[in-house]
C-alpha cells in the first residue's frame, strides 16, 4: 500500500485509525489521496482526512474530535453520512475510560447553568426550527403508526399517544416540564378538555407557545409559565415532561423525585416521562455534550427508576421503548434540513450548518444501532389505583375506558 | 375501657399493638373477650388472639408471627380476610430495619438448595393444585381483558398475551425456564408453532407436563427437561420465563444473565420475563419466606434490569404492570380453595388449609394495595432490531404485524 508523500508518524497514526476502523467497512483517506486501505471488501463509506491534526484528533479522542473535525471541515464523509455513523456506533458499544471518568465527575445542573444550556440549544431563534421540524414544532420523537406514516401525522400520533397512556379525563389538571413550543399543551387542553401549567425555560419558545395559545383560545385552559419546573407548586392529578428529563442531569434527579411527590395527587394522580435513554449508563456523546446539548444525560431506565421515581414513591405502571421511531423521525428532520441547507448556511454558517447536519445523521445513527434509547415510563403513586385495567383503550379497544369511568 | 382479668404486661402491649393497628381501622381482642380499642369508627375486622404468647409475636415481630399464629389457630380474623390484610398491609409501606438487614445477608440458593426450595412448594401433589387452579394448571397471574371475565379465559388469554408480546413466529426456537405445568409451553407450540424446550426441577411436575404433551400430541414439538435451567445450552430465538425469576433469588441474577446471554440469538432474539416484583427492594414477607416460598425473592425492576439485563446485553422493549391482574386471579384461587377447605383440612390438616388461606388472602393484599407489582418486561439483545413496529399488533390491530413479517 505505502503512503507517498506522508511523514512516518502520520502514516503510522493512519495505518492504527484504519486498523479499528476496518471491522466498520470505513476506508480512510488522508490528505494527499493515499490510503492505508488495503481490504476488497466494498467500503460502507470513506472519511477524508484534509490534515495531519484531524488524524491525529481521531486516533486519540475520537468521540469529541470527529465531530469537531467534521464541523470545521477538515474532515469529510464520502457516501451517506448516516451508514458510516451507523457503522461507526457500532464499533463502540460500551463506554470508555474517559466516559467512565465522566459519569463520575460531571458538574450538575444549576438553575443558573440549565437556563444557560437550554438558551444554548432552543433560543437559535423560532424560524430556524420552523424551517426543519413538522408545522407544530414538536422537537421530540414522534409515533409511527407504520414507518411510512408522515412526520406531521407521526407527531400529531406521538401527542395522542401520551394523552391515552395518561387517561387524561375532561377538567383533570395537567403540569407539563419543559413545553417546548406549546403543542402537547395546547393538544391535551383541545382534544382532551384538561387544563395545563406548562413550564418552560426557553424565552422564544414560551413567546411563541402563548401566542399560539391566545390565537386558538385556549388561553384559559393552559397557562404557559416561563420558569423552571423545579418551581413548581401547585397539585396535578396528571404530570407529563416530553424531553426534558435528558436536560435535568442526573445529579438532579433527585430534585425532580421531590417535585414529583409534591405535585402528584397521590389517591389519583399519575404521570408519564418521555426521555433519551440508554440500556447501560454512558454519558452523551463529547462532542454532542460540547456543541449541542451542554448539561444533557441520556439516563438508564434503572437511573430513572431507583433515582427518580422510587424516591418519589412512584409506581412503574408502563414501559414502552419507542428507538426505531425516533431514528424515523430524526431521517426526517434530517432530510428536511438538507433542503434548507443552503439557507441555514448564509444566516449562521457552514460550520453550523454542518454541525447540524452531524448531529441529526448522528443521532439517527444512534437511535438505529440501540446506542441510544427512547423511553416512555407511565407511573402512578404507590398507594394510587392503575388508572386502568389493560392498555387494549390505547390502541382503540374500548373495553378498559369502559371499566376506567365505571369505577372511579 | 380496662382490660379486666389481663396482666399489666399483656395490657401494655395490647394497648401498644392496639395503638399500632388503629390507623388501619383494625381491633384486636384478647382471649378474655377484653379489647382496648375504643374509637367509634367501625372497625375492617377484628384480630382475636387466644393466648399472650399471640399478643408478644404480634408486637415484637408482626410479619412472621402474625402467619404463625393464624396458622396454629391462636390468631383469628373476625370479618372478611382480605380486607383485613390490606389494611394491615397499607400500614408497613417502607421495608423494616429486619427486612434491610434480610437484603444484606440473605443466603443465596444453590442447585441443591433450589431443587429443595421447589419441591418444598410445588411437589405437594398435583391433585392438590387441581382442586383450586385453572382447568390448564396455570399457577400464575391470569391476564383479564376486563375484571369480570372468568379465571379459565383470563389464563388462555394470558398465554396469548406472552406469545403476542414475544411475536411468536412458526418454526422458531423457544426456551421455557421454570414451565409449572406445562400448559404455556404446550399452548405456544400449539397455537404459534414453535418448538419449545421448558425446564423445570419440580419432579411431578414435568411428569404431569410429559403426559399432557404425549397425550396431545405435541411430544415432538415440546421437549420437557427436568433440570436445572442454569444448564440450558442450546441457543434459542425466544426465551421465556413466566413465574420463576421472584424464586432465583437476587444473589443468582447474575447465573440467568449468563444464560441469557448464551443461549438469545443475538441478531434475531428476544425474550419475556414475567415476574412479581416490588416498587423499592424489600424482601418477601418473612411468613411466607418460611412457610411458602423459602428461597423467594420479588426484585424490583431496577433490580432486574441491572443485575439480569444489562449484564445480559439486554435491551428493555416492553414493561407492563399487572398487578390488579394478580389480586384478581388470587381472589378467584381463595374463593376456589375456600370451596375444598375441608378436603384440604381432612387431607394435610387445619394448620395447613390455614396456612394455604393467609397465604392467598395476603397475597391479594398485597397485589391490591401495591406492596407487590406484577411485571412482564420484553427485552431484546442490544444489537437486536425490536422484533415489531408498535404494541398495536398485541390488541389485534394488525399494522405492525404486516411490517414485522414484511421487513424480515
Amino acid at each position: 500500500m505505502g503512503l507517498p508523500g506522508v511523514g512516518w508518524l502520520s502514516r503510522s497514526l493512519a495505518e492504527r485509525l484504519q486498523r479499528r476502523l476496518l471491522r466498520a467497512g470505513v476506508r480512510v483517506e488522508l490528505w494527499n489521496g493515499a490510503s492505508p486501505y488495503t481490504v476488497e471488501r466494498r467500503p460502507v463509506g470513506t472519511l477524508v482526512l484534509r490534515d495531519a491534526r484531524t488524524l491525529w484528533g481521531l486516533v486519540y479522542n475520537p468521540h469529541l474530535q470527529f465531530g469537531e473535525s467534521y464541523m470545521r471541515g477538515s474532515l469529510e464523509v464520502r457516501g451517506l453520512l448516516e451508514p458510516v455513523l451507523e457503522a461507526l456506533s457500532r464499533l463502540s458499544p460500551a463506554p470508555t475510560r474517559r466516559e467512565r471518568l465522566h459519569l463520575r465527575f460531571a458538574l450538575p445542573n444549576s438553575f443558573r447553568r440549565a437556563r444557560r444550556n437550554v438558551h444554548h440549544h432552543y433560543d437559535l431563534g423560532n424560524d430556524f426550527y420552523e424551517g426543519w421540524l413538522d408545522r407544530q414544532m414538536l422537537y421530540t420523537c414522534a409515533y409511527f403508526d407504520h414507518p411510512d406514516v408522515p412526520l406531521e401525522d407521526a407527531q400529531v400520533a406521538k401527542m395522542d399517544m401520551v394523552s391515552r397512556k395518561l387517561r387524561l379525563q375532561p377538567g383533570e389538571s395537567v403540569i407539563e416540564a419543559g413545553c417546548g413550543w406549546g403543542a402537547l399543551a395546547l393538544h391535551m387542553a383541545r382534544r382532551y378538555g384538561v387544563r395545563v401549567k406548562a413550564f418552560n425555560i426557553s424565552r422564544e419558545q414560551i413567546a411563541y407557545a402563548r401566542a399560539r395559545a391566545a390565537r386558538e383560545g385556549l388561553a384559559g385552559q393552559v397557562e404557559f409559565i416561563d420558569d423552571d419546573y423545579r418551581n413548581v407548586v401547585s397539585e396535578c392529578d396528571v404530570f407529563v415532561s416530553v424531553g426534558m428529563l435528558e436536560h435535568v442531569g442526573i445529579r438532579h434527579f433527585s430534585s425532580l423525585a421531590a417535585v414529583l411527590a409534591r405535585v402528584v395527587r397521590r389517591t389519583c394522580g399519575r404521570g408519564l416521562l418521555h426521555f433519551i435513554g440508554r440500556d447501560v449508563p454512558r454519558p452523551l456523546n463529547a462532542w454532542t455534550r460540547r456543541r449541542i446539548f451542554p448539561g444533557g444525560y441520556p439516563p438508564a431506565l434503572a437511573e430513572v427508576a431507583t433515582r427518580v421515581l422510587a424516591p418519589a414513591r412512584m409506581s412503574v405502571l408502563d414501559v414502552e421503548n419507542l428507538r426505531l421511531h425516533y431514528a424515523r423521525t430524526l431521517a426526517h428532520w434530517s432530510s428536511r434540513f438538507a433542503s434548507i441547507g443552503d439557507q441555514v448556511r448564509a444566516r449562521y454558517g457552514d460550520e453550523f450548518k454542518r454541525a447540524w447536519e452531524l448531529y441529526l445523521a448522528g443521532s439517527e445513527a444512534a437511535f438505529a444501532t440501540g446506542s441510544l434509547q427512547l423511553f416512555q415510563v407511565v407511573f402512578a403513586p404507590f398507594e394510587a389505583e392503575p388508572p386502568y385495567w389493560t392498555r387494549a383503550d390505547i390502541y382503540g379497544n374500548a373495553p378498559s375506558e369502559r371499566w376506567f369511568t365505571a369505577t372511579r
